[in-house]
């Protein structure tokens, strides 16, 4: 539907006026802006955001009333120090425009004209501004004989960091010596950033040569939060905060990023000021949806009445049961200073107020309760439950780009965010850009397609997707697509795609078995490697060898239908990457200096395969497979194969040469080739396909995981014509006979199209080496060396978006069920990444997109924590 | 989040101002509203909606522009007779204001004084109006000195039906006597409704006592494109189509219904006038995105220049591509009369017209290729690829609700809705209500949490899916929910659960089995009925019968390991519910009449638990386990059923009576019983739950499909507290290792959380009946006596929201790989009903909430094809 760049059209006048900022949001800049901080806020009261659906409807008077009805409300008054905080982080028009300062000058007048019976302390604080609107800033005062006061630096170009405030005591009527003593309420407003034109804070802030980072943003704020209340040990404290945005909810920052989207990392609970106007309805639903589109909770609606009863149709609208508020007119007159406005909307402000408080104890509670409620219903996969304590539940809030916002309860509770080292289980590529691209795409999708079924029909999304597949990790040798729901489903797809292939080539004919019964008992057995893992479906289950997941009392059909051979692996020991063989495979006439090799791209190249290795580990295989030919009825049906990384095996890097000389020996017997790429594919080694690091081709590829970008399930069976070809005829049961409802669901299919272009375009993956369809190295190299020299360290793998690490551990403290790493593990979730282990295995992993910054923030912490251990074990060890 | 609804609060004074209309819309009124038309348009020439991001932005402006650039360019006028249609389906404050006048006026303007070197036809209609806005029209030709003319009605209250038009001849400047002779071409410019008050339509149509319903207005606007332009037969003809729509994107149409919302089902493509003054980007982004949340493809955004630029944050937002045009700004002067203005605009509404048409034409481009890319590189689930002609493949462009949009191509492209019986392969649930919920909730899901993994987690959108299972389908035995992808998946985790469970009742320990090697061989079998299927997946199979997916060509691992009973059936014919015994099972002593039921629900009835059936069933299965129990190793570890309707056997409803007795009986022996209810689950066979129809509990319950509303694949596995149990240790080796990475997505889980809670409130619900936890029943039941009496067909199946028959059929025309009913198929094709048959079983499936007026629409189609099909058959038979 869309037609190409080239037809964008300007008015040419404009052409040349894009402001560098944007561009630089846009990707279309060399250099990254930094990534946002870690959010962390306390949960010790109400903190609020205030956003509208337009400019000038009002946010500042609400926040004003919110004040009001906070501070002077008399109900709940008695010995309680109350602090009310209203930050207004990005200013324009600044000062004559001041909303820190309206709200702070309405308050005064208000409280001094209907004195209540305690004082309060008010102040108003301005803490950075653009040169010129510093300077503007500076006359005022001067004009105004000296309201505030504070230290300004010199009015150069960029930015000012001020201390200007101005406070009062408000004296109340206090007609009892003892009340407000102890307990003076405050109001605390701050004006973060101001510039001084009054137009969108991305122009102002170019005009102005005052630019700003988000991250710098973020971390003002998440200070302005704390500092304005968390802190406060006083128990005894009743708090609210609110932040008030710029515009509308959409309006661009100072960088360009869209304020909705700037703020998102805190996503803060909204009230969400409507309009009451002739097409105010429209505004105020539209505004709305972007920030639900953001994973916003929109508390309560507010606007001011025009007597359109735009309420009822936004009620309507709302009929989730969020309040929506009226505010009486606002008078037009500007000479008028609001008091008696102010006075008549207190009852309505005061309810909105109780809304706030009442919705900020049910989030409490909530997350106070959830971990009793999903530890008494859930049951977990892949998780004994009798040794789960409940504190060990998270309770994960939300989730941005590469970090969950968990609950921590404490000394007192907060909401903070841990890096996901799991990837949540492998299957995360989104940072947050794609996160809320793909929050629209599904949003779209699910409103053009909901679910429409697949056979024999075609849709969009399920074209594109399959189209990039043939492109990208199916290029050069597949040319169908078979879509299920997850990697399982995929590999048994692929069985079934192999078996039929095999029996076909090796004349095993249809017809000739129903003619043959005698013939017709063959048992068809799968090549396959020991540690490999291909789903938990019984299909899948008998193409791995024994293990723990397999015995009689985890499945009583599992019988291992393969073949399984011992596979040789690597791995970066003290800094260098080495080789190591199993009992089975004997190396003779190898220098030792051939097992080890300095760079990780030397393992892969192709001239290994004139290497000693490539004979050894032909014979090896050759053996192995001869000895199975010689059973009666038993043939070897298909291999199959994780590519380079076996990950559920605890992260093995199998010896590529060795998977590379297994599969030119199967396609030479007509064995059918299956990779299963559902964790190693889209990026996750650096490679869209793994495939394309071992320098061959299969017959049959699966995929899943990453696919959808890592938010839905949907699962890709790839294969060749050959392949397709061996179930054509003239009757429908000669078809692949398998199918799942949800095949090529829609909402898979255009999260998959998102997602693919995005990862290989280097425009929004920061990551491509340009030209070489590749990841850039993600996982600093000093850093990981350095822990492969660890003592407690056994072994290091470290490609794409994974690093890995397997602890020195022996007997039952090493293998799947093991327990050794937790004390590591719980000083890391401390220190902010969320890991969970395979048994002594630990990794991190992070997305094709993600930061290298980031990678190094965590690798830096791992470091400091793995040394600890180390000296602890080391400890322990001497003590034994 | 949300704090409850009786927290809302109004204005008091506004209380009583909810207009009915929109009572009525929000479902709060007992007479639902009549379901939209079946839509269709022609694709013979570009149609666009014309939306807008606030009022008074230039909608109209736009449209005439558009109507001036696209009748007036020179480059292609040769010979062609060109049609402009410009449609305002909702005025209000008409005729002060009439968007259609101004079209018409401004045109003419333009072009009297441009005078181009052909003449245009013009004329402005105005086909019905309110009685205050027909009164008001009339006295303005009045005064007017008769500019216009029509037949006007009396004015009384509701609605006047108006043949009102003004015309005119525009001559050109005809240098050549030949051009322009022949082809004159034409400006239609329409108002469908008008209003007298220049308010919002839904108070004009409250005020003015001129209500519409959707389903009116969507019909009349179907009847202005097709009459407009698409049966004209002139080849030759270019032709353009605008509507505009009133207010902002999400403006309430006259019924209160949101215009984004109620102008869905047509799905045109749009063209967003954006707002270029301060505060414009927040507001074009989100009414961008609220058109995108109902599915809409947004072709360009055009807005006027206020010298904010923003057109540069728009376009970095749009960076997928979407144009965004700059129009000058417009005179403020009221006297002005845009003349000039319009000719400045020239160059811009040129670009955009050419971008409109090169939109629609790359459209037509991709809707033609799309079934040949799509036959050469899908793979689709059940197809035999060689048996499928290139025009059988469908191009589904939407679904809107229970409907299809597909392309259809024959004389002339369309657009046409099909109503599908497939329910998408038995996933559908929403109606198009629902389906823009989920769009929103969707959205806001991958927004807050993208994908985060389960174990040891807890997250809002899973705890909460949890709880509505447990006081659901699961009420009253299961306590724990095991989530994973599919049915398959959740049926070979329910078989790991029981045979656990199973071993552990029977005294056959882990430790045990450790300690005596002898006693492990142990051949688990389950207990199921002939027919039934439990997924795709190799686990899944084995709980099957062999049948033609089972063969060795589609999986030689399958074996079949269970123990297969031949279950009695109960089915409509001729008027009347029949009970058919299997072989194995002899009725002895019991009367004809015993096997007849007048109506369904005596089936049902538990006091057949003391007929004489009742003993015969006891006694078969008796048997049959018993010669079961004979063998050495061999246990029933299991029972595995589908309860009441076994889908893919061809909809047999199995006797309840039996089922029932089957699942006392292995429950009396401690066999663990699984409900596979992945297809009757969620409301389809009429109750939330299909054991509530058996009148008897499981151990361990399958769902999937239904459960997320039809949209995204995800599945639970309920068990009971007893199963659960099974699993505890103090090790992780005894813990369920199964799993899926997507377990319990946050996507799906608050899907199903939407879903599940509409599908049971009787507010979203307009079926369920107060207080029996029931459907009504949704095909009318005469209809389907009807069809059950027809000679060709030879059994009927109703409940819930299933209608199924089997055709009369015998030898290779019965069965799965039937061909028998294709002809019939075809008609009813033709008559919108999309169906893919199960061989010789043709099914109806609609959604828990379709309204029963679809069902009956389509059941009278069938039954006049079936009238057809069954002579033509009867023909054949007796030239035979």
């Amino acid at each position: 539907m869309h037609p190409p760049l080239k037809t964008l059209f300007f008015n040419p006048l404009r052409r040349h006026h894009i402001p560098l900022r944007l561009l630089h949001h846009r990707h279309l800049h060399p250099q990254p802006p930094p990534p946002p901080p870690t959010i962390e806020y306390p949960l010790t009261h109400p903190i609020y955001t205030i956003w509208a659906a337009n400019t000038s409807l009002g946010k500042t008077l609400v926040s004003a009333g919110l004040a009001i009805a906070f501070l002077t409300s008399t109900s709940t008054v008695d010995n309680i120090h109350k602090k009310f905080v209203y930050l207004k982080p990005i200013q324009t028009g600044f000062p004559d425009d001041s909303d820190s300062r309206f709200v702070y000058r309405k308050f005064s007048k208000f409280f001094l004209r209907n004195r209540p019976e305690f004082s309060i302390f008010a102040s108003n604080h301005v803490l950075n501004a653009s040169g010129p609107a510093a300077r503007a800033l500076l006359g005022e005062c001067w004009e105004s004989g000296g309201f505030g006061s504070g230290k300004v630096g010199n009015f150069g170009g960029g930015f000012e960091s001020l201390g200007w405030y101005e406070e009062r005591k408000l004296e109340g009527v206090e007609n009892d010596g003892t009340k407000g003593a102890g307990a003076c309420s405050e109001l605390i407003c701050k004006t973060v950033y101001g510039w001084r034109e009054p137009i969108s804070p991305h122009l102002a802030a170019e005009r102005e040569g005052a630019a700003l980072e988000d991250s710098e943003l973020l971390e003002m704020l998440k200070r302005g939060i704390q500092n304005g209340v968390g802190e406060d040990g006083n128990k005894n404290v009743g708090a609210m905060c609110v932040i008030e945005t710029a515009g509308g909810v959409a309006s661009p920052g100072p960088s360009g990023t869209l304020q909705c989207d700037l703020y998102r990392p805190f996503r803060l609970p909204a009230i969400l000021v409507g309009d009451g106007r002739l097409g105010g309805i429209s505004g105020t639903i539209s505004a709305y949806e972007s920030l639900k589109l953001r994973g916003y909770d929109v508390v309560a609606v507010v606007f001011e009445d025009h007597g359109l009863v735009n309420e009822v149709p936004l009620s309507c609208y709302l009929q989730n049961g969020i309040p929506v508020f009226l505010l009486p007119p606002v008078p037009q007159d500007m000479s008028n200073d609001l008091t008696e406005w102010f006075e008549k909307s207190q009852i309505v402000f005061s309810s909105l107020k109780e809304i706030m408080l009442s919705a900020f104890h049910g989030r409490m509670q909530k997350l106070h309760d959830m971990r009793k409620r999903a530890r008494d219903i859930f049951w977990w996969p892949f998780t004994q439950h009798e040794i789960v304590p409940i504190e060990n539940i998270t309770v994960i809030d939300s989730r941005c780009g590469e970090k969950f916002a968990v609950h921590k309860a404490g000394s007192y509770d907060l909401i903070t965010q841990q890096f996901d080292a799991c990837a949540s289980w492998w299957t995360q590529g989104p940072d947050i850009n794609l996160q809320i691209e793909l929050a629209r795409t599904v949003g779209y999708t699910t409103a053009r397609y909901g679910h429409v079924m697949f056979p024999e029909n075609v849709y969009e999304p399920v074209l594109e997707c399959a189209e990039l597949l043939l492109e990208g990790v199916g290029k050069g040798w597949a040319s169908r697509i078979y879509f299920s729901d997850n990697g399982s489903t995929a590999v048994e797809i692929a069985l079934k795609m192999a078996f039929r292939k095999f029996l076909l080539d090796h004349g095993i004919h249809f017809d000739q078995l129903k003619a043959n019964p005698a013939e017709r008992y063959i048992d068809l057995k799968v090549l396959a490697l020991k540690g490999s893992y291909h789903g938990d479906t019984l299909g899948a289950m008998e193409a791995q060898a024994p293990s723990p997941y397999t015995g009689l009392y985890q499945q009583p059909w599992y019988s291992g239908r393969g073949l399984f051979l011992d596979p040789p692996t690597v791995s970066l020991c003290d800094g260098i990457w080495k080789l190591q063989l199993p009992e089975k495979i004997q190396a003779e006439n190898v220098k030792k200096e051939d097992f080890f090799f300095n760079l990780r791209d030397k393992i892969f190249q192709r001239s290994r395969d004139a290497s000693t290795f490539a004979s050894i580990y032909s014979s090896y295989i050759l053996r192995e497979l001869s000895h199975a030919d010689s059973k009666t009825f038993t043939h070897i049906g298909a291999l199959i194969i994780e590519p380079v990384i076996q990950g559920a095996a605890g992260m093995e890097m199998v010896d590529p040469l060795f998977q590379r000389i297994l599969v030119k020996e199967c396609q030479s017997r007509k064995i059918p080739v299956i990779f299963d790429e559902v964790f190693t594919g889209f990026w996750r080694l650096g490679a869209e396909s793994a495939a394309k690091l071992l320098c061959c081709q299969p017959d049959i590829s699966c995929f899943a995981k990453l696919m959808t970008g890592g938010i839905v399930p949907l699962a890709a069976t790839l294969a060749s014509d050959a392949v397709f070809e061996a179930f054509l005829g003239d009757s429908k049961l000669k078809a692949l006979l398998h199918g799942h409802s949800y095949s090529a669901h829609a909402i898979g299919c255009s999260a998959a199209v998102k997602s693919i272009k995005w990862f290989k375009n280097s425009k929004t993956n920061i990551n491509l080496v340009p030209g070489a369809d590749s990841l850039r190295e993600l996982w600093n190299t000093d850093l990981v060396h350095q822990i492969s020299s660890n003592p407690a360290v056994q072994r290091v793998v470290t490609i794409g978006t994974l690093c890995a690490l397997e602890l020195r551990a022996e007997g039952c403290n090493a293998g799947y069920a093991s327990l050794y790493a937790s004390s590591l593990l719980k000083k890391l979730n401390e220190d902010g990444i969320y890991m969970r282990p395979l048994g002594n295995v630990l990794y991190l992993m992070c997305g094709p997109c993600t930061s290298p910054v980031i990678c190094s923030q965590v690798l830096v912490k791992l470091i400091r924590r793995l040394e600890e251990f180390s000296q602890v074990k080391n400890l322990e060890a001497s003590q034994l």
